[in-house]
């Protein structure tokens, strides 16, 4: 397989005499004449950096007339040699010696003047070719792939949780229904309603929310499993934080309690980021550039952070003691409520200045798994905040005891037979177990500070919007 | 974060005197008692064999109590001393000094004796415990993860194509449709169809079936890109080779020709043999001896072959000859039909005895965005086919001459306008393009033995299964 430009720019040819051969190939981002010289700058998008193509037009005649077809977003391949650049801001270059024009971009919509944020939305499947949107799907792609090697390192096994599913999860939020009922849909819903035993499956059925309960199936067969697949919400949010389809990673993690999922979170965001920070830095210094100034600095701080732990109990008291010295928040904090952004950002980036394990939140703002503390009133939840953002990532352990988590479904009106299968997991060798869960778009957003979060998927789906 | 007991049994004691102090935490296998001897065979996931922890009863008599609760099923924590054993096929062992029983298993559906495959089916949430299902998930997380590493190895970027989808790819078969339409939808019903207007995305949409044309998107950006992510098919196939989910990985791969794609599909399947047999050599084993005798070896077969290439042409030449000599097919072969299982089992299994890539197909059987050849006949299609199981991998170059790709389109009925963001990419800078897909439970099902499909996924789907 050739070498790509980020590999050819990371060759040293000082050893050769008149550099060494290299062949590149991608699309040309920039040209520019200048007497007998002719410059093309190519990127083919493993790196944010270009490779400057330089073209003797005295020596190399044959290629004015190619040359001069070429423009913007065309496609090349151009041989030459590797040498040390002159030039200003980079270290090599390409002394052109042949050059092929593969596809012509007339009319190309990706000129190098820069567009708006929204414009590039509309041409989704020729953003990638942008500096912005090329940082932002390498910094994704390294993440992902971080996020395997993390907890294939630590005895983590991926599984795939089912996508179409039959059960609601934890009643996480509104959700699509997957179907293929067509005409006849009509006829059951006259005689009443919809005849789902007339459906695929057999049954009323719908986009999963979470892989979570199942998961924990895995948890308590393999001891550490984690899932990363598409999840779904059904919400009529149009707003830059939500998106209906969305990448969720969640680990389970068995022989476990609070504490031990505090420390994986913490040593998880922490080995994200630094894998960035090494292995991105280049489009990461476009982001603290152009996009958000100091976001690499943020980075290295939550990295090199000794994560706070406060219970949300201490927290309400520090929000009240804050409030009563005058600091005003949109919703007033109260032992019971949920905490808000504001009041996460405050913990944050005013009380601790740094990351915060807020934990043992009241079990009415919780779901029905989480494992109840024996004050009757707080579950083992915790919630994972950073400076910026706030909640980056939620989990908790889960409640283990059969009959406290029967209690704890039927109060809620959930059916504990629906969830047999669940209650297994209590019933036969039941062992304590934790776990949670990072929205991954979150993530590349808080890496990126990319402001909306449809600018780092590839093809956001919200409400309404469903291109390509 | 402790060892796991795949750690625990890779580790050296004889350089100590009494042994290693190990804390061991899983679920019981087996117990056996033997005079004042207890052995419990513990196994927690991490790896096909479980360790043995021994017990003295005379020397720790107040385990007695508690190793007289325990049973198959069971979760315990056991603390002891891991020392070589005296015993055959184990190199080590727990002199076990301590046992707590964590959680019991009155009852306890997954007893020792072997169960069939169906009844694990229906205890899907528990079968992940038993030696069979315990093997198969480790060799897909395994292979899983291999696929990340032999992509990321060679400048292919992770990339997530959308799940929901409006338009239908390739027509490659029936889809599901997603929706939040309920109550309403009868009312539009009797109006004369369903208004899809006032669904959440404003439109009718579905579950994809292959994120290939978005991954084109990006390979045209990055060069080289591959997804991996569920697909769908709502088809009423209730066999043991369907799914109606399942996953699938589809790498594209720009400046680079059939050639090249062919090149890539067999270092692929090579790399992830190579790797199940090198670090799931126990779980292979157990496949070899008690799922598929001789698996083992085939593996290792297709893993060192040189894949031999033969046209279609030159392949239904072959098969005709075959018929010609006397062979026997129930579906007859002719220029023209689409290659049946037997055939392809004969390609591989008689013809060449290994590994064959089948290229340029009639157009008429293979999808609208293959590259036509200059025959006007066919297309630059390549299926790689190896014994034991016919196709693996489907794969092609792409039409990268926008005339000719909207040409095919029009003929087949297709609106180039729906497609115009797919031929902006032929617009601007086109470049040859290839690349494949590979199902990934197909993959699995060929290296764990597995006959049924359904039991290399977690939770299956098909049609009327929708269970867990």
């Amino acid at each position: 397989m050739l070498p790509l430009i980020k590999d050819l720019l990371t060759t040293d040819p000082s050893g050769t005499k008149d550099g060494l051969e290299a062949l590149v190939r991608g699309w040309v981002r920039t040209k520019r004449d200048m007497k007998n010289l002719v410059f093309i700058e190519v990127n083919d998008g493993s790196s944010f950096a270009n490779i400057q193509c330089t073209f003797d037009i005295d020596s190399h005649q044959e290629t004015a007339p190619v040359l001069a077809q070429i423009t913007t977003g065309c496609s090349v391949e151009i041989k030459g040699r590797l040498i040390p650049s002159p030039a200003a801001g980079q270290r090599l270059e390409l002394a052109a010696g042949e050059v092929r024009l593969i596809g012509d971009a007339p009319e190309y919509p990706m000129q190098k003047k820069r567009h708006s944020l929204e414009y590039l939305r509309e041409n989704a499947h020729l953003r990638a070719r942008t500096n912005t949107f090329g940082a932002v799907a390498r910094v994704r792609n390294r993440l992902a792939f971080a996020i395997h090697q993390f907890f294939q390192e630590r005895g983590f096994q991926y599984v795939n949780t089912p996508i179409i599913t039959a059960s609601d999860a934890e009643g996480a939020g509104a959700m699509f229904q997957v179907t293929t009922l067509e005409s006849s849909r009509g006829d059951a819903e006259a005689r009443g309603g919809i005849d789902y035993s007339k459906d695929f499956f057999g049954k009323r059925t719908s986009l999963t929310v979470s892989g979570q309960l199942e998961a924990e199936t895995y948890a308590t067969a393999l001891s550490r499993c984690y899932t990363f697949g598409p999840t779904f919400r059904a919400e009529n949010s149009n707003t830059s934080r939500h998106l209906a389809e969305f990448w969720m990673v969640e680990p389970e993690f068995a022989f476990a309690h609070l504490e031990d999922d505090m420390a994986l979170a913490e040593d998880f965001l922490k080995h994200l980021f630094q894998t960035a920070l090494k292995d991105c830095a280049e489009d990461l210094a476009f982001f603290n550039e152009r996009v958000e100034k100091g976001i690499i600095d943020s980075l290295h701080k939550v990295a090199n952070a000794k994560f706070a732990h406060l219970t949300y109990t201490e927290a309400i008291a520090e929000l009240e003691k804050a409030v009563s010295k005058g600091r005003a928040f949109d919703f007033k904090p109260f032992w019971g409520c949920d905490l808000q952004s504001e009041h996460e950002r405050y913990l944050t980036e005013n009380l601790t200045g740094g990351p915060v394990i807020v934990t043992d939140y009241p079990k009415e703002i919780k779901a029905f798994y989480m494992k109840q503390n024996d004050d009757g009133k707080t579950v083992r939840a915790m919630d994972v905040l950073v400076p910026r953002l706030g909640e980056i990532i939620g989990g908790s352990e889960r409640e283990d005891n059969l009959e406290k988590l029967e209690k704890r479904m039927t109060e809620l009106g959930l059916k504990p037979e629906d969830y047999y299968w669940y209650l297994d997991l209590r019933r036969y060798g039941s062992v304590p177990h934790v776990g949670f869960g990072l929205g991954f778009e979150r993530l590349v957003q808080y890496v990126t500070g990319m402001q909306n979060i449809r600018d780092v998927i590839p093809y956001p789906r919200a409400v309404g919007l469903c291109e390509f």
